[in-house]
C-alpha cells in the first residue's frame, strides 16, 4: 500500500488480501456502514458486511458449563440487507474479480472526501475486456442515504450486457451461534428503475427498509423489475457500445425503525433514495465532502517527516468519526465498528477508556454527553445486571459487553469478575465535566450513576479482619491474564476514587441544587448518615498491594511470587503468548497484557511524581506484552510523561499503523476501532503532554520524536479550539476561538486571545524532572 | 419407598418420579447397564438408557470462548442401542402406563439377587385389563447376556394381542452437544423368534451386535419377523384368553467389538443368546444369583437397628458392584455408572479417591489393580496432555476427565488448573501397595507413573524469590469454589509427598530390581543426579500457607481475607449456594464445596496428632457447604479419628441415603456411584476406624452411632478375609482366612488365627485421646 497523507491506496488486486482490505477500506457515517465488498459478483473468499447502528440481535448464548449468573443471550451487531450489489453479466459471463484476468486496479479509499473508489480493467474468460470505475459513499450530511456509482465501458467489443441491481436481504451474520438467518423479509417490490425492501429482525422485531433508484447512462434494451422473496431490484440489458461508457447510479434510502414508526418506513426510505436522485451524485458528494471537512477541521493531525505515521493516524481520525457521530444517545462504538462481526459490535469500557478522551478534544461537548447519556439510560438495566449476581439496594454493576444494557459476555472471569468497567465508566463523568465544565451533566445525571456505582464498590469491598483493612477480592484487572485475583492494585484505587468522588459530587450537588438532591435522595433511597459512612471508610482503609523492594505498587496480591522474566527475554517465536500458551500458563506468568497498574497511573497522574511513574513504568513496561491494542498508548503516554521519548515513540509504533499494516493478520475480522483513539491519544496526550486535571485547566508539555519535523493538532477546550504546531524548536498555539483562552504549558500559565497565537520554545527536558 | 433390609420397593406408580426410579431401579454388570425403563411402551417423560461399558463418541466440544490447550472432544458414554423393549397392544391400543389405570403396581430391586421386577394390573384407556410382571436381570455370570421374563394375563377378555419385541437401533443421546445421532446401523435381520442387530459408532468405528432368542408361552396366531433400517424384531399375535398367562423370555447377546472381532460380532451374539436360551431363565438367574452371592460375601454391611441405613449401604455397595467388576483394565468407574449420560460417563479423580479404597477393601487385589493398569495405560496420553500444556520431558498431568486417556473437560479453572488429581493417581499406587503388598507393581508399572508426575510437579512448582521457597500458583483444589488460587495447602502437601514418594521408590527399585530399573532409567531418561535433586530441594522447601492465629493449615493464601460466615449461619433458603449465588460470590466467600484441606489431613492422617486434626476439623467443618457429595464421608472420617461420633454420624447421613432419598432433586440424571464409595469409607473408615498406614499394618479403632445396635463389615486385607462385628459393647473380629492375621486395634497389636475369632470391648473414647 502506498503511503499518501490523504488516501489509502492498494495498487494490484490480490485475492489472498481482499478480506482485509474489505476492513481496511470500510465506509460508515455513524448510522450505517459498510466493509469494502465489491458490488460486482466475486466468488473468492469474502466477508460481506453491512450494518445499522443500534440494529442488533440477542444470539442464544454458547457455552461449556453453565454458571449461575450466565447471560442467556449474546446481543450482537446485525449483517443486514445489502444495497450495493450490481451483477454485470456479458455473454452469460459473469464479471468476478477472482475470474478474470485483471489489469490497473486501483482501490482508494479517499479519507478526506470520505469516498471510496475503484478503477480496473477486467478480462472475463471469455475474453470481454471491460474498463470499470466505482464510487461510493455514506452521505454523512443525510445519514440516511448511500451511493455508488459504476462505470464500465466495453473495451474490447460491442453487444448487450446483462445487470442485475437490488437490495438483497438474504443476509446471514458469520458469527451466528447456531448459523441461523436473524431476519424475515416482510416485503419486496420492484419497478422500473427501482425496488423497495422491508426487512425485519427475528426476536426483536426491528425493522429496516431500503429502497433504491436507478439512473442510468446507456441504452436499455429492457428493463425487468423483479422482486423475490429476499431480493428485489431491477435486470437490465444495456446495448455497450466499444469504448462507450455505461454508468449506473443507485440511490439508496435506509431507514430503520429505531427513527421511523413502521408503518412509515417504505414511505420514508423511497423518499430520502427519490430526494437523493434528484439531489444528484455530484451534489451530494459535495454535501458530504463539506461534512468530511469539518470534522477534519476538528480532528486532523498533521504530521511532518514522516508520511507513514500521517497516513496512520488520518486513518485512525477517519474511521473513528465514521463510527460515531454522536448525534444519538442509543448509539455507542464497538471494538470494530462497521467493519466486522467480531466482539458482537456492542460496547465496552473501550469507549470510556479510549474514545471519549479522543471525542471530548475532537469534538463538541455533545458528542461526549451522548456516550455518557448512553449509560445513564441503561443504568436500571446495570441494577438489574448487579441484583442477578447478588448486589442489592441499588448497587449497580456495567456490563462488560452490552447492546442494550444488559450484559452479554459469558466468561465468569470477565462478566463477573471485570468490575474496574464500572470505575471507568464513573471516571468519564468526572473526565467530561473537568473537560466541559459542564457541572449540570453531574446534578442532572451523573450522581445517580455514581451513588449506582459507589454502592456497588461498597458491597464489593470485604473488610479483612487480617489486614484489618478492606480488600476487593476475586476480581481481573484490566490485565486479562490474569484471572480471580485478589487486591488489584488498579480495581481497589478506582473503586476508592469512584467512592470518593461519589463523596465529593453529593456534598457539591446538595449545596448548589439542593431541589433536586432531595429528589434525587428521594429517587435513590440514599441513607445519607449510613451509606456515605460506609463508603468513606471503605475509601479511608483499602489495602493496596505495595512491593517495598522496588518501591512500587504491586499489581495484585502475590505477584512477585511468580518467576520474573523480562518479555524481551521471551522467544519470539512463542509471541504472542496468548497464541502459544495454554491459558493456565499464562495466568501463572508475570506476564501483563495490557497496562494495568499503569493504567490507574495513568488515570490518576497528578497524584504522583515524576519519580514514582518513572519507577513503575520500568517496573511494568518490561513485563508487559501488549498483547492488546489498547495498552501502548497508555505506556506511551507515561513514557513520554517521563521524558522518554524514544520509548515514547516505540510505543507509539506498536499501535499506529495496526490495521494499516495488518501486524497481527487479523484485519479481515475488521479494525480495532477503539484502539484507534489510543493512537490519537498517544499523539496528543503523550507527545503533546494534553493533560486536563482535577482542577479543570488544560495542560500542555509537548515533546517532539526524533523522527518527526513537526505534528500539530486541534483540541477543544470548553468551547474554544486550540490548534497546537510543535516544531523542534518551538511550540506554537494558534486560537481559533471567539474569547481568551488559559492554560499551563510546561507548568507556565499562558493566556491567548480569541484569533491570536503564541509561541514558547519546545522544552523537551521538561517531563523528564 | 419402603425400607426393606435388602430390596429397593415402589409400591403405587408415580409418573413424576418416574425417571428418578428408572435411574434407583437401574442394572448392571460391569459390562453392560440400562436404566430401568419399561419394557412396553411408555408415553410419559423417560430417559430411555443402555450404555455399554467402553463404547463412548468424543462428541465435538461446545465452548463459549475457546482458551488455548482445550480439548476439541468431549468423550462421552454412548447412548446404545436397545434390547428391552416389548410393545403390547389390544385392539390397537398400546398398554402404555402413561395412559392407562394402574393398580397394585410395585417395582422391586432385590440387591440380593441382582434382580429388577415389576408387576401390576392395567386397564386401557378402551377398558381391557390386563395383569404384568416383568423380570429382568444382566448376568453377572455371562456378561454379555441380558434376560427379561414379561409375563401378561387377560383379566376381562378373551381375544388376540400384538406383541413387538425386538431391537432398537434408534437411540440419540440427551446431551448431545449438537443433537446428532452417534450410531449407524449396519445390519438388521429377523427371523421367526430372533433378531440380530449390527451398531457402529461414528467417528471411532465402535461395533455392537445384539442378537436375541424369544421363547413364547402362548398360542401365537401369526408371528412375523421384521426388519428396518434401525430395528429388528417380531411382531406377534397372541390369542390371549382370559385368565391364562402368555409369556415372553428374551434372551440377549450383546457383544462389542472391545471384546470380539469385528466380523464375529454377529455370530458371537446369536450363540450367546442361543446359549441363554438353551440354559433357560432359570438357569441363568440361579448363576446370576450365586455371582451376586460372592460378592455380598466379600462386600456386605450390615447394621443393626436402622433399617433406613442398612438399605442404604446395601443399595450402594450393589451398584458399585454392578458399575464396576474389575475384571478388564480398559474400563472405569463414571461418577454415574450405567445409570445416566451426565458427566459424560468418564473417569474422574472420584476413582481414585473414593472407589480404590472401597474395592481395595471389598474385592480381590486384581480389581483394583486393573484400575491401576488404566491409569498406566493412559500414560503416554498423560504425557501428551501435559505437552499440549508447555510441560516437557516426560512430565504427565492426567486428565480430569477421560474415556481413553486425553482430556475431554474444558472449563481452564478444572482442566488446566485441578492438578491435584496427579496426587491422587500415584497416591493410589502407593494405597494399592501397602494394602496389598503387591510390591511388584511398583516396579513393573508404578515407579514409571510416579516419575512421569514427580516431573509434572517439579514443572509446575516456582521458586518464588520473594518467599525464598516453591509455591504453586494457580490451581484449584478439591474445593471447587475457589479457582486459579496460590498456595492450595492440599495440592502442595500432595505435590511434596509424590515427590518424596517417586524418590523413595526409586532407591527402592533400584536396590531390589536393578535390571528392570536400568531400564526403566533408559525409557523414561530419568537423570538420576539434575532430576532427583530438583525434586527433593522442591520436597523440602515447599510453601505451606498456615494460619497462626488459629495454629491451622490455611487452605490457600488468603483465605483469611474472606468474610468468616459459618455455614450454619446461611440462610437455609440460598442453599445449596451453587443454585442460588453467581460464580464470583461463590468465590469470594469463604464457603468450601467439599472437604480441601480436611482431604489432605485425611490421606496423610499418620502425620497429625489428633489434637492439631480436631482444630483443623473445628476450623474447616463450619465453613464447609458439602455440595459435592463427596464430601460428607471424609468429614465423617475425620469427625470418628477425633472422637465425635454424634457428628461423624450427622455426617453420615448426608450421603448415605443421597440417591434413595433423592436429596437434591437430580436423581433423574442418574446415580452418584462414585459417591457411594464415600457412604462406605464412613462406616468402614469412619467407624470402623479401619486404616492402613505406610507401616503396612491393618488397624481398627471402631467406634458405634448411638443409632445404631450393631454394625458388621468385612475386609480383605493382604489375601485374609476378615469380618468386623461392632456391638454397643464389644468389637468381635472374625478371621475367614487361611492364615494368621496380624492387626493392631485400638492401637494394641491382636494376632488371630485361621477362622478363628477375637473379641475386645468397645472404646468409644479411644479416638478422642
Amino acid at each position: 500500500m502506498e503511503q499518501d497523507e490523504w488516501r489509502i491506496v492498494e495498487k494490484g488486486f490480490d485475492p489472498a488480501r481482499h478480506e482485509a482490505s474489505e476492513s481496511i477500506f470500510s465506509l460508515g457515517n455513524g448510522l450505517m456502514g459498510q466493509r469494502a465488498n465489491f458490488e460486482e459478483q466475486y466468488s473468492g473468499p469474502s466477508l460481506r458486511g453491512s450494518y445499522i447502528a443500534g440494529v442488533y440481535y440477542p444470539d442464544k448464548t454458547r457455552v461449556g458449563w453453565w454458571k449461575n449468573g450466565y447471560p442467556e443471550y449474546f446481543a450482537k451487531v446485525l449483517n443486514s440487507p445489502n444495497w450495493i450489489g450490481l451483477a454485470v453479466i456479458i455473454e452469460e459471463v459473469s464479471l468476478d474479480l477472482y475470474t478474470a484476468r485483471i489489469e490497473d486496479f486501483e482501490r482508494v479509499l479517499d479519507m478526506k472526501r470520505g469516498l471510496l473508489t475503484r478503477s480496473f480493467t477486467a478480462t472475463l474468460p471469455n475474453g470481454y475486456t471491460v474498463k470499470v470505475k466505482t464510487e461510493r459513499f455514506l452521505s454523512m450530511h443525510r445519514p440516511e442515504t448511500g451511493v455508488m456509482r459504476f462505470t464500465i465501458t466495453p473495451v474490447n467489443f460491442s453487444g448487450n450486457i446483462d445487470f442485475v441491481t437490488g437490495i438483497n436481504g438474504n443476509v446471514i451474520n458469520e458469527d451466528a451461534n447456531y448459523g441461523e438467518q436473524f431476519w424475515n423479509i416482510l416485503h419486496t417490490e420492484a419497478w422500473p428503475n427501482r425496488a423497495v425492501l422491508l426487512s425485519q429482525t427475528k426476536k426483536l422485531d426491528f425493522r429496516v427498509a431500503l429502497a433504491m433508484n436507478l439512473h442510468l447512462v446507456g441504452k436499455a434494451n429492457d428493463i425487468e423489475p423483479t422482486k423475490e422473496e429476499m431480493w428485489s431490484g431491477n435486470v437490465i440489458q444495456v446495448a455497450g457500445v466499444e469504448n462507450e461508457s455505461i454508468v449506473f447510479t443507485k440511490y439508496v434510502g435506509v431507514c430503520s425503525s429505531l427513527n421511523h414508526p413502521h408503518d412509515q418506513l417504505i414511505t420514508s426510505a423511497q423518499k430520502e433514495s427519490a430526494d437523493a436522485l434528484e439531489a444528484g451524485f455530484e451534489h451530494l458528494l459535495k454535501e458530504h465532502e463539506e461534512h468530511w471537512e469539518n470534522i477534519w477541521h476538528h480532528s486532523d493531525i498533521k504530521i511532518e517527516g514522516d508520511a507513514a505515521a500521517q497516513q496512520g493516524i488520518r486513518f485512525n481520525i477517519f474511521h473513528l468519526n465514521q463510527t460515531y457521530t454522536g448525534k444519538d444517545e442509543r448509539l455507542n462504538i464497538g471494538p470494530k465498528g462497521f467493519t466486522g462481526e467480531k466482539y458482537g459490535g456492542s460496547t465496552y469500557w473501550d469507549t470510556e477508556a479510549y474514545c471519549i478522551p479522543f471525542f471530548l478534544a475532537t469534538a463538541p461537548p455533545q458528542v461526549t454527553r451522548n456516550l455518557l447519556l448512553y449509560r445513564y439510560k441503561h443504568l436500571p438495566k446495570a441494577i438489574e445486571n448487579a441484583q442477578k449476581l447478588g448486589f442489592t439496594d441499588g448497587a449497580a454493576l456495567y456490563p462488560m459487553v452490552t447492546m442494550n444494557g444488559e450484559e452479554s459476555h459469558n466468561e465468569w472471569e470477565i462478566t463477573f469478575q471485570e468490575i474496574h468497567r464500572n470505575g471507568a465508566i464513573a471516571f468519564a463523568i468526572h473526565n467530561y465535566i473537568r473537560h466541559t465544565g459542564d457541572e449540570q451533566y453531574l446534578d442532572e445525571y451523573g450522581l445517580e450513576v455514581l451513588i449506582a456505582i459507589a454502592r456497588f464498590w461498597s458491597q464489593r469491598a470485604t473488610f479483612s479482619q487480617v489486614k484489618k483493612q478492606f480488600v476487593i477480592l476475586g476480581v481481573t484487572g484490566p490485565n486479562e491474564y490474569e484471572n480471580n485475583i485478589n487486591n488489584n492494585w488498579y480495581t481497589n484505587k478506582i473503586a476508592v476514587w469512584c467512592l470518593n468522588f461519589t463523596l465529593s459530587s453529593i456534598q457539591k450537588v446538595k449545596k448548589r441544587n439542593p431541589e433536586h438532591f432531595g429528589q434525587l435522595v428521594k429517587k435513590t433511597r440514599l441513607d445519607q448518615k449510613i451509606e456515605t459512612k460506609l463508603w468513606q471508610s471503605i475509601a479511608d482503609n483499602m489495602y493496596f498491594p505495595f512491593y517495598k523492594e522496588q518501591n512500587v505498587f504491586l499489581q495484585q496480591e502475590g505477584y512477585m511470587d511468580k518467576e520474573q522474566i523480562m518479555a524481551h527475554e521471551l522467544n519470539p517465536a512463542i509471541r504472542p503468548i496468548n497464541q502459544h500458551w495454554s491459558w493456565d500458563r499464562i495466568l501463572r506468568s508475570c506476564f501483563i497484557k495490557q497496562a494495568d497498574t499503569l493504567q490507574g497511573i495513568y488515570l490518576f497522574e497528578e497524584l504522583f511524581d515524576t519519580e514514582t511513574i518513572r519507577r513503575n513504568f520500568n517496573f511494568y513496561e518490561p513485563r508487559t506484552v501488549h498483547e492488546s491494542s489498547l495498552s501502548p498508548c497508555v505506556h506511551n503516554i507515561l513514557a513520554a510523561r517521563t521524558g522518554d521519548v524514544q520509548k515514547a515513540y516505540e510505543l507509539y509504533l506498536r499501535t499506529s499503523r495496526l490495521d494499516l499494516d495488518d501486524y497481527n493478520l487479523e484485519v479481515h475480522e475488521g479494525l480495532h476501532i477503539t484502539s484507534m483513539a489510543g493512537t490519537w491519544m498517544s499523539i496528543v496526550e503523550g507527545f503533546g503532554g494534553k493533560r486536563v486535571y482535577d482542577d479543570g485547566r488544560l495542560r500542555l508539555a509537548p515533546v517532539i520524536p526524533q523522527q518527526w519535523q513537526a505534528y500539530s493538532f486541534r483540541i477543544h477546550f470548553r468551547g474554544n479550539q486550540l490548534e497546537i504546531k510543535v516544531s523542534k524548536e518551538n511550540v506554537e498555539i494558534i486560537s481559533h476561538a471567539s474569547q481568551k483562552t488559559s492554560l499551563i504549558v510546561y507548568d507556565k500559565p499562558v493566556e491567548i486571545n480569541a484569533g491570536e497565537s503564541c509561541t514558547i520554545p519546545l522544552n523537551p527536558d521538561f517531563n523528564a524532572k
